[in-house]
């Protein structure tokens, strides 16, 4: 992806138990590690930074594309509105940058493959 | 995974989005025909079966081994304890049958790959 030009924003509901913010946060830093791209964990609530900072943290990369991947396992009114909302906002006042949001993680049927592999290997 | 007569409940949180309950049994259904194993969801709160029921359910199959997998991306009060306290009390009342609580889903190193994957794909 690198020849893109290209940040991820992985955003992640925020919890009131900071350890499970950083978890987000390492599973961004192991992402960005692994594909060459800057990716930044941003938040819905409850912890920062929260969507618009994080927008503003991967504009910061001078991408010619931001991509947006909601860690999300269900659908609902968070990520069809509560992240939509902002980001729309984002792309209007950065016309020059396509921001674009992705199937949340839980709509990738890779998912099932993954937890077969990891049931199968319990002894 | 047939052979050791296992059952699998997968739980998770739980939505007043029916719609994201939906999703998880659909999940549970597809692991099932994949694993050939039975596959039970349950769910914390707001949805049905809750986990003493999807227990219930898994025992109904007759296995001889239990395995319980968090469908849940971070750690949290939800795992360690709402979904343990149950389990125990099960694992109490049918000595006979084992009851494992395994790791949640988002502490597998592999969803890492599948998210780097799914990125790449992008267009």
């Amino acid at each position: 992806m690198k020849q893109k030009r290209r940040a991820v924003v992985l955003v992640a509901h925020g919890s009131r138990l900071e350890a499970a913010n950083e978890e987000v946060r390492q599973v961004a830093a192991r992402l960005e590690e692994r594909l060459e791209t800057p990716v930044v964990a941003a938040f819905l609530e409850l912890a920062a930074p929260d969507i618009p900072t994080g927008i503003d943290l991967a504009l910061a990369k001078s991408p010619r594309e931001i991509l947006v991947l909601p860690y999300f396992l269900t659908q609902g009114r968070h990520v069809q509105e509560d992240i939509g909302a902002p980001l729309a906002a984002k792309a209007r006042a950065y016309p020059e940058t396509s921001i674009r949001l992705l199937d949340y993680l839980g709509k990738d049927g890779a998912l099932v493959e993954l937890l077969a592999e990891r049931l199968g290997k319990v002894t």
